[in-house]
């Protein structure tokens, strides 16, 4: 074998050690993806039409990227980001040929260098210099029939992709491609409340309001709760296996009826304040694994983030623009509350995901270590990259092993680096079990188990698919 | 020498680097063991029975090992937990031979193997397949006398095994075994008084009622303060050479004895608030470290773990029931009054041990490497692993060195795992050294003193052995 | 090439891997060195004195080397240090050398090996029987014209040196040196104002005094902030390039000017309480990034370390005697006033240094991977050391790439080890580069040209040099 290749990308330099992630690889290099938690539009798939350009293909859209260009100097209008962008996408494109060494040792370097080598046969680095002949190259292929969406879908080999939905959407998109017999991927719609469950969201009250009024039900925290159980079942009825949560911190705590009924009443009606507004919020998070014990609808806690840190950009540009960032996240007291009326229910199952990679070792893999209901999300966001998987790998599985934890979960709106992403896990994977496998701490046959399960039978059983 | 074997496990996989390590870890491979901290119970010793069987050796009695079976859907009950367990050993042991794989990639996986293989010369994997015949073939050999626990003492070529034992214990079977001409080896209590210390802690009123008439103190704080000191004396006349401090966090205060007294009569009569509470027992682990500088026995301090997390396993299982989740933990703020009246006092020895590995290069290392009392405990519980323990050199060595350090503690109830865990430690910290040495850090000669001094200069040096 | 040598150093082991990152090394090995931030007294440069011995050179000023002696059991005066100090220096030597085996493994014992040998040609480990003869030997060296500060600045090629100034200080060294023609070096003052800006620093009212009358100011918050101002502009006139702020924690808060003249004249008058005093601290913080976008001085924050933690060591010996310690740090919720206001203001650069390791990923690399302002600081103090630089571009690199990372910071006192921690540096950086080369994740012209920059074109963007 060559010494380096990308083929063996990703691989690790020792040969014997090479030569065994290489065999674990071969076993799931081809296997199809399962995709169940992300945020591609299932509209571009029920339209089926074209993608525009490179630009809106491969950067506009794509927060890691825009927001690495604009630390590096280029403004956010420049890179058509915002409502009022009319940037030419040839000059998006050269922003960032021109500044390409500054991703190199990224996750989206890799990923960009994968869809370029894997789609558009382009090996060479993007430069100033050959910036326009890849524009051309590229734009080019989009226009092929092959390139168009559903093309792409078969051939990523995506068995399961699930959506990132509003609890309020008629979830048609859904049904559309459903019914559609020329479309045979499975495409699953996911809960997410946070907009309707954040006292401190803009627009809550008026968002409760058409909740509850589309629901039917009267304005009281139990019409609240039976609106949103409502549209739980109008999810779960088109397929949905999940409901996201994306909370600042996973603070969870039981109310009383009365207590709760109060402040559901100054939240809807903007007299809640911070403290107020956190009790409602951590009193939500534990109705929500309620009601996910009642319908089955998997819990995924994305938490840890604050949204939209630069004000003056968010208003400017709106939300997604790369100005979301970590804060330290604790999960062993947050969700005691949570976790001691329902941590052991039948049938419940809550994955955690965090960007603050130190609740791994510490906190994730023990809880998941013993609570049934309990999956270890993997590395989420910015711990999406070759180096964070297998930091957290061997954070988590000396205390919990591999079958605690969730599959891969690629969590993006780029529907071009799906397979480049989960490539990499694979192959991060395959490295991890080959050197347990060569220090004499997991056999080979029981490796190669691990290695098909972490993409197969892991996330069916995790996502209940 | 062979690609993968188990003499060379967890040694690194670099030829040049494993065969250094391999040197090193040939200096210390076959030393006595010097198990400081543990929670082996004395009796087994002395009373020297058989082990009743296969389930009741590897699996009930390790929490490690009922957890992760719990979680992946093993009720508690059918593994012989908690006070009314009746499950048959054979099917306990099946639920594990099942589960194997789930196991596979953790220091219990690595631990239990080890066992199979140098005890009971077993070296397939368990399975469902063969789960009777390893059943058989174990229990087996539990009825040979060289099985006993003493002969397995000896064969383990244990030099010193501290255990743990309540403030009130006393201590015959310390003296029995001491007396017991027929038994040489070092067997030495540890004074462990937390449920003496914690207001919060069940039973506490009585507890120390009880600690204060069986010393004949008043009950006052100067009397509690002598009782203590009065038991601390009793197990120094056993031989103990520590005590143990188990602690929600390190929290420390120095408080006047008016505060103290009045704090005191609070907690012991069930009327002190939480803030009160963790006053009460900030100030008490100052006054351990008093005590400590006056009668000698050295300090450790496990802290930072949320003991019982799951309050209705508590109820119907009890304690160690494998829901101990640890929390983050800060010492450079909380240690400081101690440090401060304490920390340059000649003579005084402190372990700090910690499940939030962040605090080992940010400030137990920088403690550590400035106070002469201070020294770094070995990885702890979670991060007993060879994963966390290499990231744990890698952690403190380059600011502390190895001469800081404590010296590998295996703080176990599982007293057959003891040899596997010394072994995992000194394997791991052999490819350590033999990276240091392969990257021109250290010198041959001086790693191998050091190889050595780990297993036996430093931890006789830290626990005054 | 040999298995283990000097020039081999810190490189990986695997030979592929190895070849390459020799290869990038090669490409910086002999750059000049870019300082833009360390302690060196320009005094030592103005007056080109011999050093005295080798204990003041190697030992006594190094307090990263007299905290492991002292922790060690050496007391601090018998090491040189503090105000009464008289001890023999042969005697400081042989503490070294007697303990050298406790540095083994540490940055320290690392950086005085490579002093030993490259400028002493002293290759055997310092030792107890070696003790007086290596202390002759490098004795003697000191007696020799090309061992005198000058000569070892050009022979270190030491391109810039920016030392750390007090903001009242005259600048008569710095200007003196530069006026000086038998002097080529570029020797730059920083500002940094710590103890004028923080409340509870000691005699700060008289010292706000001093600084606003020497600068002709009323006294008045407004006064305060023109004396700022006009120190500043004194730095700028004398070359500084940037203004260094030591901070507890990174906080920062923008205060109506009523609130500030409040807090201000309270701070001064020493009647400000805790609260009072973070407030203030956070403001002036917030008024220091201002005046940066102003007068275009480089802000580097150095937050997270409790100064002094032992009082009675400080009171006896005074600052920087070994027992600064870490404390867990947070940056994303603190330093958002500041950023909101200032993050994307044209030609500010702020450089974010931390001894939390656990805020590379969460927090650091996040935030300069969006705001343009903002640079990823080079590890720090207990983190500048191999395999804490090893953990620190694992963590930043996937998610910022280089190019928002500062380039090398030595940060010393210690005149004679700033080859040793730049080369250091260089060598760990091409290791880094050399792993991403040899797994397809970097190119090896663009990993070439990476190596280049990092001690180059980055330090210089960075720093505006």
């Amino acid at each position: 074998m060559p010494k380096t290749s990308p083929e063996l990308a990703l691989l690790p330099t020792d040969p014997h050690v090479r030569d065994v992630a290489f065999d674990l690889y071969g076993e799931v290099a081809d296997a199809p993806i399962i995709s169940p938690h992300g945020h591609v539009d299932p509209g571009i798939l029920l339209r089926d039409e074209p993608f525009t350009d490179p630009a809106e293909l491969l950067i506009t859209k794509d927060h890691y990227v825009t927001r690495l260009l604009f630390a590096s100097g280029v403004p956010l209008a420049e890179l058509g980001v915002g409502p009022d962008a009319a940037a030419d996408p040839r000059e998006i494109w050269r922003a960032l040929a021109a500044n390409w060494h500054r991703f190199a040792g990224t996750a989206s370097a890799y990923w960009l260098g994968y869809e370029l080598r894997t789609l558009f046969d382009i090996s060479d680095e993007p430069s100033a210099d050959n910036s326009d002949d890849l524009y051309d190259r590229i734009s080019a292929r989009l226009h092929e029939s092959s390139f168009r969406p559903r093309a792409l879908f078969d051939r990523f080999a995506i068995e399961v992709l699930a959506t990132t939905d509003d609890p309020l959407d008629d979830l048609a998109a859904h049904a559309a491609l459903a019914a559609d017999p020329s479309f045979t991927g499975r495409v699953l719609p996911t809960f997410r409340p946070d907009a309707y469950l954040d006292p401190e969201a803009d627009g809550f009250g008026d968002r409760v309001q058409r909740l509850i009024e589309t629901t039917g039900q009267p304005t009281s925290f139990a019409g609240y709760l039976q609106a949103l159980r409502t549209r739980r079942a109008h999810f779960v009825g088109h397929g949905a296996v999940s409901a996201d949560h994306g909370v600042y911190e996973p603070y969870t705590t039981d109310l009383d009826p009365i207590a709760a009924q109060t402040l559901f009443q100054a939240a809807r009606t903007g007299r809640l304040d911070a403290a107020g507004a956190r009790e409602f919020r951590g009193h939500m998070l534990y109705q929500m694994a309620k009601m996910s014990v009642d319908d089955g609808l998997v819990m995924t806690i994305h938490s840890g983030v604050r949204r939209n840190h630069h004000r003056p950009t968010f208003a400017a540009f709106g939300p997604d623009t790369g100005h979301d960032i970590p804060v330290r996240t604790s999960y062993t007291e947050n969700l005691r509350p949570l976790l001691e009326s329902f941590g052991t229910a039948p049938g419940l199952h809550i994955v955690l995901f965090t960007v603050d990679e130190t609740s791994f070792s510490r906190e994730i893999a023990p809880l998941a270590g013993f609570y049934p209901s309990l999956y270890i999300g993997a590395p989420w966001w910015f711990l999406d990259a070759p180096d964070a998987i297998t930091r957290f790998r061997s954070a988590v599985t000396e205390t919990a092993g591999f079958y605690r934890s969730s599959g891969f979960i690629d969590d993006t709106r780029a529907f071009l680096s799906i397979p480049a992403r989960h490539d990499v896990s694979r192959r991060v994977d395959a490295s991890f079990l080959a050197r347990l496998v060569t220090e004499g701490r997991v056999s080979l046959p029981t490796a190669r188990r691990i290695a098909r399960d972490l993409v197969d039978a892991i996330p069916r059983e995790v996502f209940k698919l």
